[in-house]
């Protein structure tokens, strides 16, 4: 006689074995959610200086020469329900803390000048050895970055961002279902103050 | 006796002998937005497929191969006032029309799903050597998109474009004002049928 088998736990497994990186995960789910008419939020193409192209007959341009420049903005922006979104991704192999090295000064300009808009702004952060994802409004991460140019903490406890944020647990369909979280941001004024 | 100068005569030659294309004409009025706090858009980075790449040691990588690839949205998004902002800029050196085959099937299908998502979306069209600027609603470019693909004209007609566009005239600081425009089309609800 077999024993039952717990699919939830079975699922749960399988999503936690699939082995993608954040980016995968939220851009996986930007598919669904597009193809849905839910959301229409897009990765940002990492912006490239080209030097050299060669252009050789009867096939397409090559580029030769070209490095990876620095990005003005944030991964992600888009629309969702008529509300425009903003987020950064971010993963951590930290199990208490996350670094707030892991954010530049241009990236935290850029999220302020968008929440100043009246935009929805956010960082999504992934323990990845913990396969927890947080939603964490941009006015708490403020907080944290101002106080580590003061002179504090040059890190946030995963304690402090438990308590700040919204916990997304990760799925099928969409593979991270960001937007319920967004969702209950909006719901809860917490992307403003 | 010197005779007096018309400065807005002289100013208005300046700024057309400028040369500059329209999408620098675009960056340099965002970053005039951006830097007054009235709207945060960027141009999005041309995706690039990616081949091949050098990490030299003590120097910073190299990408030895690649190809541009093709976008899926449109040229520039970003947020106004509590808007999402979303628009493809188009030049021509047509004086009398613009032919549709400017447009691709994924732009039209991505200005459409962020219209339902409640987004601002529009075109705008630089007659290049008629010095003048439209901001056209996407309404107007999905009816004559659709026409085109029932066997309607292959081109819209300038008169066509005027009657249906806001004209914005380019000026010294931002080099070409369009958020004027974008604004009377939200106040209008041209943006949406
Ligand atoms: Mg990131
Ligand atoms: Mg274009």
């Amino acid at each position: 006689k077999k024993s039952p088998v717990n699919t939830s736990a079975k699922k749960k497994m399988i999503f936690g074995d699939r082995g993608m990186t954040l980016e995968e995960e939220i851009n996986e789910s930007n598919k669904y959610y597009r193809s849905h008419d839910i959301a229409v939020i897009y990765k940002k193409p990492t912006p490239i200086q080209i030097v050299k192209v060669d252009y050789p007959k009867r096939s397409r341009a090559v580029i030769k020469e070209a490095y990876f420049a620095q990005a003005s903005t944030t991964d992600y922006n888009g629309i969702y329900n008529g509300y425009y979104i903003d987020f950064e991704a971010k993963e951590t192999t930290h199990k208490n803390t996350f670094p707030l090295k892991n954010f530049h000064q241009h990236q935290i300009d850029h999220l302020r000048a968008c929440q100043k808009q009246g935009g929805i702004c956010f960082v999504i952060i992934k323990y990845v050895s913990l396969k927890r994802y947080f939603i964490m409004p941009v006015d708490n991460l403020f907080e944290y970055w101002n106080g580590q140019r003061n002179n504090g903490p040059k890190s946030i406890q995963l304690k402090q961002i438990i308590d700040c944020s919204v916990e997304v647990s990760p799925d099928y369909n969409p593979t991270l279902p960001y937007i319920k979280a967004v969702q209950s941001l909006i719901e809860s004024g917490r992307e403003k103050k």
